[in-house]
């Protein structure tokens, strides 16, 4: 039995996560339950959007015979984190040079605009080069109304983005990344 | 062709809306889409969970030939709305005297305490007796806190709840419910 992750994480050919064998999705639902059992914060991966076109109803329970993906028009994780809206999403790259914008829908794009707007957090969490990196919303959306490019090059996101900490617990320790962005006291 | 909802729709034995053929969900739905276009606010429903057990690779796309629905552990609607966190989810009952207890899940009322906690919004939108109430989760939590009841009498979601405004768009403007909690200038 498998679960959506898994199904996405066979259709990408994934990438490798050196000594870990977890994929990125493993890593941020692992480091999103030790913040909710230490009451850090209320993070959840969303379920894969799929349209149900056929179910049968067993003896015991009710089973989907014929399900299509859907394409999201938000991002995958959300939740809150010290007061504050948290929307995310998780990519990953086996370019070396530039992040592809190709990755992200139109609508997704608008989302994290919008998210940003009413006054909420929005980020990518990009592996790139063996590193796990947090680029913020604001740096993406100012990243594509500057430019007409088609990805976003790797130094820009070493200029602005922050390689998130690798631990046992969290995995990902992204929420020092944003304590350190929204919450610096100076 | 039919979605999640739908599935919902048909499994619960749908109860009608006078005059408006279109159930709870759509409802929302429909108001959400319209906070959105009006840009006050980014709100959701979650996809639902299902765990996928069988995928074919079809010639043009992936098709889910085997899934099951899975007891969710959060509410069912999220996003943000004036800079806060906001949950909730959608019950309707045909018991005229109290709301069961039973339509909420552990894990759900434990969702709802740790979103307050964090500093969200939690609420139910509750269909009973020909109306829409507005119960906040801070409500809820006093109430399931301070009794041992399995099920919450109609007369305490008369006495703190609120009845939801419809309108043709939004179709029910539980917004302003919110605005008169949590933002009322006195």
């Amino acid at each position: 039995m498998f679960y959506p992750g898994n199904v996405k994480k066979e259709y990408n050919r994934q990438i490798n996560y050196a000594n870990r064998g977890m994929d990125l999705e493993n890593l941020l639902n692992q480091s999103n339950e030790y913040y909710l059992e230490t009451n850090r914060a209320v993070i959840y991966k969303k379920p894969t959007p799929i349209t149900i076109s056929e179910v049968k109803y067993g003896a015991k329970e009710r089973v989907i015979t014929k399900a299509y993906f859907r394409t999201p028009s938000t991002l995958d994780y959300n939740g809150i984190y010290r007061g504050l809206y948290i929307d995310y999403d998780a990519k990953e790259t086996k370019n070396k040079t530039s992040f592809p914008l190709a990755n992200l829908h139109e609508h997704q794009l608008l989302h994290i605009k919008r998210v940003i707007e009413h006054g909420g957090i929005s980020f990518l969490i990009i592996y790139m080069n063996n590193n796990f990196y947090y680029l913020d919303g604001k740096d993406i959306i100012n990243f594509i109304e500057e430019s007409d490019r088609k990805s976003i090059p790797f130094s820009y996101i070493e200029d602005k983005g922050f390689i998130i900490e690798q631990k046992i617990k969290p995995r990902l320790n992204y929420l020092d990344i944003i304590d350190q962005i929204y919450f610096k006291e100076d």
